[in-house]
């Protein structure tokens, strides 16, 4: 057996106690891996569900040390690791996804030009370090355009559009006048993502393409297939394995793209990339049967790739905030499956948990 | 809502820490609870997947009240849960199923009565309390026969097989002179199993058969659906209906059932119950959207059942021992799923996880 490949009992490190690390821990556990989830906030839903926790900030190197001193194998759940804690982690821990997807991922304008360089498409932009550059882009990829923050965008976050009539310096300050990107308006029909898992050996599988719908910023629901060509669909897995080979990739990685029409063609843009688990792959725990948790363990463990065969038709509906507390009528759903994230506080605009609904594959 | 339906952040209490409370535990988390795992063994691989632990004896009344107070409801893992501890307990908690089941499913011999009330066929038996009653027994159901120990027999442990030219009185030493059953031979073709699982409200749902095959006493493949007639299925789902409806049982119950043939027909005769999520339901975390598991966490928590409907075929082998040691080959096989209990020892004969098979429904 390649001295790399973690054996059962093992232990994997997950930075992130929100619900993909909780996710992650379940799917690790079915596996029979033990789990450590590190996170600054001692209320985190991953700590039930797990053998051992630190809560500590991620620049606390001793506990940093500490923690990687205790695990096999080091994994995120979310890009903004800071890059001085994963570093500092690497030279004493493999961290898998590996600092460069992290990197990518971390910095719209790095991810942009990444897929330049790999002859992907993506919607005009321009970089954006002052004023000026922003009344040039402007003139350039037109009205409507959104300018979006380079870091620590999500959901919606540090992003903002400019209209028709909009102040360009009025917009540029809503952000903090902080290093950003324009990006041209896309005129596209739909939005889906594709899952790739690649391993350490270098094998890659790809899940069915989710077609992902969005309300104030936040996934809405996914649904599975989505409704766009099979040649479209193909492209966009070719354009996911492109992406995860290009960073030498190992683990689950997300690729959200739009699909634009015209004249009667479908092209396909990519919007942003995720170096983890995703939101819209949460249909997979339902609908196939090794889930994008368990291929995600699998990747970075070193042992071979799941199936990402998909035994069913499904469409996820997050439940965010509120739409939560009818979980008793949602688990009376015949055809549906209940994911609730032990969150003990539920607020306006958080992820509470997630819903699957199953049908036969047509 | 009734008062009696556990909200998502409450805690299950779970006595016992083996791989049934561990895919218990799991199953709960998928839901949004917290699990509290109740073991006298420290190293129990339940313990890896909770929020909280206890490791203390069955009779340590100090620690079941600390425990039952600290939960919102209490289940079990095993049938073998000292009556006296369940008393104790059912003071201060609600505990699921409920003591009546516990109580039929302890005792061959009172097992095998509350069938012959319910009208449902069990094999030819007697109750063995001395040697005369054995001799007398054995006059009567004739040989082969077994005799079984009426408490704490699993996996083939307290039987002994008294054949043509056995001695009686060293099959009766053989058991410790405890009290017995002396069951007369079943020539069965198959054996079979039903798993019911019913609501806190009476609503009931009963998973298909599953056909299973034994090796050394140990259960060795579940393969549903069964090799039986659609009347015979139907009749096993109304025997396990019956039973948990006498029971006013509330939880998942497993009913063990021989299959015999004569003239074509097919008869069926009640072998054991099991007040718990069962071996022989373990094709469901990969065969359904809802596993025995978490309908189990659902019956108690007094939410609605979930659908036991089946949406792909499926053969459950257990991994027994080193088998165990073939994870990395397993876990390649595509159209399977590996399921590692997490158990830091392997041994002969301990059940180290299991594989669930998957084929699309014929």
């Amino acid at each position: 057996m390649p001295s790399s490949v973690l054996k059962p009992g093992a232990t994997i490190g997950i930075l992130g106690g929100g619900q993909l690390g909780r996710m992650l821990a379940l799917a690790a556990a079915e596996l029979g891996f033990r789990c450590h989830i590190y996170c600054p906030e001692g209320e985190s839903p991953a700590f039930d569900v797990v053998a051992a926790r630190t809560v500590a900030s991620y620049d606390n190197q001793r506990a940093l040390a500490a923690f990687a001193g205790s695990v096999d194998v080091i994994t995120y759940e979310f890009e903004n690791v800071p890059a001085e804690t994963a570093a500092f982690l690497d030279e004493q821990a493999r961290v898998l996804p590996n600092a460069r997807a992290l990197a990518a991922s971390q910095d719209r304008l790095s991810e942009k030009r990444l897929m330049q360089e790999l002859g992907i498409p993506v919607a005009p932009f321009a970089a954006i370090d002052r004023q000026g550059d922003l009344d040039v882009a402007l003139a350039r990829l037109g009205r409507p355009s959104i300018l979006k923050t380079r870091r620590f965008g999500y959901d919606g976050k540090g992003q903002v559009a400019i209209r028709e009539g909009d102040d360009a310096a009025a917009a540029f300050a809503a952000i903090a006048g902080k290093p950003a990107v324009l990006e041209g308006f896309v005129d596209f029909t739909r939005e889906v993502s594709a899952l790739v898992v690649r391993g350490r050996r270098g094998e890659v599988a790809v899940y069915d393409i989710a077609e992902n719908a969005h309300r104030n910023h936040i996934l809405a629901t996914s649904t599975v297939p989505a409704a766009i060509r099979p040649e479209t669909a193909d492209e966009a897995r070719a354009i996911a394995i492109r992406i995860a080979e290009a960073l030498d990739y190992v683990g689950l990685l997300a690729v959200e793209m739009f699909v634009t029409e015209s004249g009667g063609e479908e092209r396909l843009l990519v919007n942003e990339i995720a170096p983890r688990v995703h939101n819209s792959g949460h249909w997979t725990q339902d609908g196939c049967l090794v889930s994008q948790f368990e291929n995600h363990i699998r990747a970075i463990a070193g042992w071979p790739i799941g199936s990402t065969e998909r035994h069913s038709d499904a469409v996820m509906i997050n439940l965010i905030g509120f739409e939560a507390d009818e979980w008793l009528p949602l688990a009376a759903e015949p055809g549906a499956r209940l994911h609730l994230y032990g969150k003990s506080e539920t607020r306006a605009g958080r992820k509470m948990g997630h819903v699957n609904r199953i049908y036969p594959k047509r």
